[in-house]
C-alpha cells in the first residue's frame, strides 16, 4: 500500500519544486527542511503529502515565492513579523529566529507573525529553540474546520500548541497537539479503511454526536479536546480560541472563521479582518530563570521519574511527549519514508509539471 | 441546603481569620482578595471553603504568615521569585505585579515561583494584567492526583491554565481551566448527590475506567483531559506536564509526584526535589504588539463573532471564556453567596479557634 523513499531523495525533489516556483535556493533549503520534518517525525499529514498543496496556493496567487519578511512593531522582548504572504515554511522560522535573538538580549523573545500561510509542523518551529537550551513555543491558527462547544459552525482551525524544552542526558520534551481530540488525518485513515471514528471526534452538520469519518467533509466539524460538554469539550474550545487570539488577533492576521484555509479551492473570505493567517512564538532561555546546568539535570530528573510511572499494564509504558515522534525519526532515517500511492502520484503531478525528475523509491 | 452570607460578612471574616494567623493588614487583605474572588465567580471548592485548609497548613508549620518574598534571579523580561513559605494568594499576586512591572519596561515579562503553596483560583492572577491592558498568563503545579495516560500512579495536579486577554467594549475574554477532564469539586458534588461521573473522569485504583466519583479517594486518580487514551486524554497529560514543568522544573520548587499536598493531613515528601510549591506567570503589553486600539477592536470583534456563532439549539449559545463566572459574580455580588453546612461549619470551628464572630447569614 505505500512505497518506500530515502529521505535525501524526497530532499531533493522537494527542493527542487520549490526553487522551480520561485523560491530562493536559501527559502527552498529552509521550506524542505520544515516540511519534510513531518515526514521523518511520523506526521505524514502534514509533510510531502502537502507539497502539491502549497503549490496550488502558489498558482492561486496566495504565496509569494520571493517574499519580503520585515519586523513591523517590536519592543526589546517582543515582535510582530509581516510574512508578506511567504510560505509558512520559511517565514516561521524566521519569525523564530527574531524570538530567540531577542532571549538572548532580554531573556525571552515573543513574536507575532501576520500575512502567512500554513507553517508545516508546529513542533519544527519551536524545536529551534532546543540548540540554544532555550524553551520554544509554537502555535498558529488554521483553516476552520471547528466548531466550538454548542455551536455547530466551523469556526476555529484544529489550532495546535507546541513547546520544546531541553533535558541534559535524556532527549527533549516536545509537545506538539491539535486542540482538537483528533487531526484530520486521523479521519481521512479511518475513511481509507472503512472504519468509524469513536464519538466524541466530530459531529455533523446538525451538530448531532458523529462517529462518520466523512461528516467534517459533509458538513460537519471537528470537535475541540474533550469532545461532547460533559467531557469538557469546553476546554479545547477554550485553549484552541487562545491559540487564534495569540497567533490573529495580536498579529493583525485573520482569525476565528475568516482564517484563509489551506485548501486553495475554497474561497478566501471577501471581508478579510487581517492579513493572511496567524502564528505565534515565543523563546525563553532558560538561564533566565535558573543556572542552565541545574534545569537541564532535573528536566531530566522530571523525564526519568515520568518514564518509571506504574503503568496499567506492561506492554504500554507512560510516554514523554516526543518519544514517538523520535521513534518514527529514526527509523525513517535508516528505512525510508513510506508514501501512499496518492501521494506518490501527486508527486508524478509535480514532476511532469515542473519537469523535474521523480524520486527513486528505496 | 445553603445559606447565603453577603460578599462583605465572609471578607470581614477571612481577613480577620488571615489576621490571627500572624499576616500583616495588607497581606491579610489581599489573601481575602484572592481567596474569596473564587466565591464570586462560582468556583466554591476554591473559596472560603478552603480558609480553614490553609489554617491547617500554618499549623503544620508550611505556611510562613510572614514571607520574606524576594526576586532570586532575573533578567529585563524574567524573573524568579522565592516565596518564602508565604501564602500562595499573596504571592501569587506579588510575582504578577513583578511580570507587569518587567512588561512595562521591556514589553513581557515572565514569572517563575517557588516555595509557595496553593494560590486560589488561577484566573485571580491572571486577570491583574487587564488592568494595564496586558495579556495574562497564570499556571500552578498542584497536589498530584492525575494519572498520566497509560499510568495509574498519580503524578500531576489539576494544574491550570489560565489566560486573560482584555477587549474594549466586550468583557474581557478569561480563560481558567485545569488540564483534566474534570475537577476534584465536580466529584465531591457528584458523591453528595450519589451520582456516578461520566467515563473519563477518573479510573480505579488499577487503572480501570470508572464512573464512581469516590475512585479518587479510593486510590485511584482523575484523568487528563481528553479521558481515554482514545479521546486524546494523552493531549491533557501533555498540558499539565507543560504546567509542571514551567512551574516547578524553572523555578526550582517541587515537581511532579513530589509537589506537596494542599491537604495537610497528607505526609510532605522526605525527598523533595525543590523548594514547595511552583506557579509560572506572564504578562505582554497588547502595544508591544500593536496599536491598543487596533488590538481591542478586533478582540471586539472576535468576541462578537464568536457570541453569534449558529448553535445547536436555541437554549445553549456558545459561550465567551469567562462569561459563566461573570454572570456568578453579578448575581452573588447582589444576592450573597450560598455556603453548604460543612463549609459554615468550617467557618464555626475557625470562629471558636480564634474568638472571631462568625460571619451573619443574609
Amino acid at each position: 500500500m505505500t512505497t518506500n523513499y530515502s529521505y535525501k531523495e524526497l530532499y531533493n525533489f522537494a527542493k527542487k519544486i520549490f526553487l522551480a516556483i520561485g523560491c530562493s535556493d536559501q527559502d527552498a533549503i529552509q521550506a524542505t527542511n520544515t516540511l519534510l520534518s513531518a515526514d521523518l517525525r511520523g506526521v505524514d499529514s502534514h509533510g510531502i503529502a502537502r507539497l502539491i498543496g502549497y503549490v496550488r496556493l502558489w498558482e492561486s496567487k496566495r504565496v509569494n515565492p520571493k517574499p519580503n519578511i520585515t519586523v513591523v512593531h517590536e519592543t526589546p522582548s517582543t515582535a510582530v513579523v509581516d510574512g508578506d504572504k511567504g510560505l509558512g515554511l520559511v517565514v516561521g522560522p524566521a519569525a523564530m529566529k527574531i524570538a530567540m535573538e531577542k532571549a538572548k538580549n532580554v531573556g525571552t523573545g515573543w513574536v507575532a507573525v501576520k500575512n502567512s500561510n500554513h507553517y508545516g509542523i508546529a513542533g519544527y518551529h519551536s524545536m529551534m529553540a532546543l540548540e540554544e537550551d532555550m524553551i520554544g513555543f509554537s502555535f498558529t491558527n488554521a483553516s476552520p474546520l471547528v466548531a466550538p462547544t454548542f455551536g455547530k459552525e466551523r469556526m476555529l482551525g484544529t489550532n495546535p500548541i507546541s513547546v520544546a524544552i531541553p533535558a541534559k542526558n535524556e532527549p527533549p520534551f516536545v509537545a506538539d497537539m491539535a486542540t482538537t481530540t483528533a487531526a484530520n488525518g486521523k479521519l481521512e485513515i479511518l475513511q481509507r479503511k472503512n472504519e468509524q471514528a469513536p464519538l466524541g471526534w466530530v459531529q455533523d452538520k446538525e451538530g448531532n454526536p458523529s462517529t462518520d469519518p466523512g461528516a467534517v467533509k459533509d458538513g460537519g466539524a471537528l470537535l475541540p479536546l474533550g469532545g461532547s460538554p460533559k467531557n469538557a469539550g469546553h476546554k479545547g474550545y477554550i485553549l484552541g480560541s487562545v491559540v487564534d487570539i495569540l497567533s490573529g488577533v495580536l498579529s493583525g492576521a485573520n482569525y476565528g472563521p475568516w482564517v484563509p484555509p489551506f485548501v486553495s479551492f475554497l474561497p478566501v473570505s471577501d471581508n478579510p479582518v487581517g492579513e493572511g493567517l496567524g502564528h505565534f512564538f515565543g523563546a525563553m532561555r532558560v538561564d533566565a530563570f535558573r543556572p542552565k546546568e541545574d534545569f537541564l539535570k532535573h528536566m531530566d530528573q522530571w523525564i526519568g521519574r515520568f518514564r518509571v510511572t506504574e503503568s496499567i499494564n506492561n506492554e504500554k509504558k507512560v510516554k514523554i511527549p516526543g518519544d514517538p515522534e523520535r521513534m518514527f525519526e529514526k527509523e525513517r532515517k535508516e528505512n525510508g519514508i513510506p508514501l501512499l500511492k496518492p501521494v506518490v502520484d501527486s508527486l508524478k503531478n509535480l514532476s511532469e509539471k515542473f519537469d523535474v525528475d521523480l524520486p527513486n523509491p528505496n
